[in-house]
């Protein structure tokens, strides 16, 4: 294999974060794996660009940003979207970027399903459909004999599913325990920090764009839980779904308990825990000086094995480059190991 | 390749530990990679013993343990030793866990070179010969085009070279900065939560096992430095040999300035940093609650990146099962690398 062809869906943050990344990385990919990537189509929700001879990453990114859709990217703009856009063009690889959706997966399983259908590997960052149909997914691409890498869905830029399944892999699994939403991460170190209020922290995370408009999937524990749900099959082999996660969110965390922990050098954080018999997210008394006393945006994961004790791992939870770059590993990985 | 034949060389803490993992682990290593470990020698500092047909590990530690050197193994023991062992007996790949030597590097040095020259994968958890000699052997594997992995001679079960070669191979890597030296590490703690002096906690810590008879290697910074020029040449691409790194130990810190440093929520720790334009060892302050408050006998180390901002990793830095676990993982990739 001398080229890879891929296919970005979603073109919000992370796929212009993959589209920047791939402009950046095309020597450092050609370096490593010996293959030239080329981007052939792009899409956003509702528009693409689409060029069998590849389409320019930047101006792809520019495009999006001052026209506000990939329609308008000259000469290859279209309006093909959705899996119309896996049979307008040659590819190798999907890059699936599309917004996690809790309540059907789509469009992340339908274009998943799909590109495996055509023999092709995915590379993505959606938690939904990992989520909701783990085992259907994975078996899908088992089943097609292509290669299926998700590291950038669970905390971003922190590397926990590789690292676990490849940099420890005589080790086995006994239990995850971390931090995975940043949102929630930053609302409680500052309520911690400051003294403050949730609601007051909330409104002003808002206005940073720290936290969603709608804050829910992160403050009642949403997202937590969904990458909770991944570890735990992907890492730890439990036939799990979403809705086998006793979630609780932050929402209700006074800054008199916030107060109180202080005292006796506890710090309250919206921790997850994946064990056999336990998938739970809730807040969390942790002690001040652990490894779970992290602050700001930050996630953190500790992985407990059979012989290597604990090990620990803390990275930026999310970021358009930072999760691109946990998209891009996945690409090389693929790569070196089809040559 | 459906059979792996290894040489054990080094049967201390770490040799032994390689043999009770292997016996604990074989069937997972099948598993992974098709292919069945067998261990056909191991070989202490004088004796060793030998079967084609292969040893039982679990015997191999007790003897050692039992009559104090391998010769006395059942039947298979032997005088052999050193480089001859390995013209002794057809084998794969060579698990290399003798005791760093920062002199001249030997035994680990030959024994590595010879098994290149036989076309033979080697795992090593020495640091001598990668601290002296990087270029040297590194390329003397490329050479004779085979396998050469050394996750644990940094920093032991904490997973940090393939980590940053495999788990985030799309970033350049900017600098390191970490606790490499878990010894050094346990010894401040203590200082720090008890206030007591420098010599009454190394005192004790030999007394514990956890420093040496002679702490010289720890205390003075020089086994951090030799993992410092590690992350240097294979993680950095810096040329550099032991000689280039400025080391400055812990023995002349004193409890009072200890003391000083935490009235500002400050601590002192053996920092290790890895820049192209520096590479140095020394004791730093770092702020409580930041990544570098780490305690105990663990290690931990941020790796700065250009897309995926900060990282860092904390593990157990030594221990017998804890770095065989890393040599192990080395050996699934060098199998998973060959099918």
């Amino acid at each position: 294999m001398d080229e890879c062809k891929v296919i970005i869906m979603g073109f919000g943050s992370v796929g212009q974060g993959v589209a920047n990344a791939i402009s950046m990385k095309k020597d450092l990919i050609y370096e490593k794996t010996g293959v030239a990537v080329k981007v052939v189509a792009a899409a956003d929700s509702s528009t693409s660009a689409i060029s069998q001879d590849g389409l320019d990453e930047k101006l792809l990114v520019e495009t999006k940003k001052n026209e506000g859709k990939l329609s308008a990217y000259p000469e290859f703009g279209c309006d093909t979207n959705g899996v119309d856009v896996l049979d307008a063009v040659e590819y190798d690889c999907l890059i699936e970027a599309t917004p996690t959706n809790i309540v059907d997966a789509e469009p992340a399983l339908s274009l998943t399903l799909k590109a495996f259908e055509q023999g092709k590997d995915v590379v993505t960052s959606n938690k939904g459909h990992l989520a909701l149909k783990f085992r259907e997914v994975v078996g899908a691409a088992e089943k097609a004999g292509v290669q299926f890498r998700y590291e950038a869905s669970v905390g971003g830029a922190m590397p926990i599913i590789n690292l676990t399944k490849e940099t420890i892999s005589s080790c086995k699994i006994e239990s995850i325990k971390g931090i995975l939403n940043g949102t929630t991460n930053y609302i409680l170190s500052r309520m911690t920090s400051e003294g403050s209020a949730y609601e007051v922290i909330l409104k002003e995370s808002q206005e940073l764009g720290i936290a969603e408009t709608d804050p829910t999937q992160d403050v009642e524990g949403i997202d937590a839980a969904c990458k909770t749900v991944i570890l735990a099959n992907s890492l730890l082999g439990i036939d799990a779904t979403y809705s086998d996660v006793k979630v609780k969110g932050i929402s209700d965390i006074s800054s008199e308990a916030i107060e109180l922990a202080k005292k006796d050098d506890y710090l309250i954080k919206l921790i997850a825990e994946v064990s056999p018999d336990n998938l739970q997210v809730s807040p969390r008394l942790v002690k001040r000086g652990s490894s779970y006393d992290v602050s700001g945006t930050l996630n953190m994961a500790t992985v407990k094995t059979d012989l290597a004790g604990e090990i620990s791992v803390i990275g930026l939870g999310a970021g358009s480059l930072e999760t691109a770059s946990a998209m891009l590993t996945d690409l090389i990985s693929i790569l070196k190991n089809k040559n």
